[in-house]
């Protein structure tokens, strides 16, 4: 690897990478040395970017929050009707393919792993905070454009959305055969329907 | 420990051991040895028990099946109003005191690890139709006694309801700051409610 290449192009490099090992030898797998390996370069020249499997997966849940905040962006400006594209943007956050999925890995692992390292938990609770609040731009959102059912308590509203949500990423996760693509789509846009006047 | 202590009692002295051990250190610091430390016994003498620290999360999540069953059916069984009823045996599931708190945790540890590991997915697939079976249970009786909505899905509502009680599980017992106990089961309520007849 050239000594030019810059910061963020390595950056690139290593996070496609963790990628490649995440969603081929799940969370466990993908220890420094598996990474360094398949970035093809040396467990010392990885240590800039984790030392150990905690940091590797705090690196990986960081790519997650970027990859699922820049899918979720690209899919609020691409236009539609209001509601179908709320869904589409609440769908980026389900493993509705296999990127999605090693990405609800990697955030699964992270939650579970969260409950007993504290630089972790730091991750987790911002991530988890982005998440809520946009349950709450939804509710409010379809609130303002006369969408929303009268007398909907919006608090209460954007928690039981935000955990419907993350039950059917569990799920979908991991009883993808009780619980496939397609059904976990049809539930969100069912929940997201009874909050509607037309409910 | 005298020779003529019999099976089951030695699987529950050696079950309050994990869970005591869970409680204070959390399912990675559950190792076989500090169970062992903490039973008082011999790493030897756990072999018949678990051999490594994934058979000790399937024997801690076969507990919390257990418990979380006998709670529920006490739960079913205790009298009152029918949705009161329902909705006290779902409450069983949350993460509402010290108790269910460790079990959510040994749950989300076991659902994390599961997705390698197809013995414990054998484990997690069993407790997840269990529950998802339930959820289907509460939605067809609250049909039968009259009390739901017209034209409700089953199907989809017993899949909604699952997703709610596991999305609002993994947030009581990750972020138990912005969810407390109280609010968990405030949310519970309203979604329990919005199936039926006044919702």
């Amino acid at each position: 690897m050239p000594r030019t290449v810059d910061a963020a192009e390595r950056r690139r490099q290593i996070a496609e990478a963790v990628w490649r090992v995440i969603r081929r030898d799940g969370v466990p797998g993908a220890s420094v040395r598996a990474v360094a390996r398949e970035a093809g370069t040396s467990m010392g020249s990885l240590r800039h970017w984790f030392a150990t499997q905690d940091e590797l997966l705090h690196f990986a849940m960081t790519l997650v929050v970027e990859r699922a905040r820049a899918r979720g962006e690209a899919a609020a400006s691409a236009g539609g009707p209001l509601v179908a594209r709320l869904l589409r943007v609440l769908e980026e956050t389900l493993p509705l393919d296999d990127e999605r999925q090693a990405e609800t890995e990697v955030w699964l692992a992270l939650t579970a792993r969260a409950l007993v390292d504290p630089r972790l938990a730091e991750l987790r609770d911002r991530s988890a905070a982005e998440l809520h609040a946009f349950c709450g731009d939804v509710v409010r959102v379809l609130t303002e454009a006369g969408e929303a059912r009268s007398g909907l308590d919006l608090d209460l509203e954007a928690e039981r959305l935000y955990a419907v949500l993350d039950g059917l990423a569990v799920h979908a996760v991991s009883r993808p055969t009780a619980l496939p693509a397609d059904r976990a789509r049809q539930v969100l846009a069912a929940h997201l329907d009874s909050l509607r006047d037309t409910g």
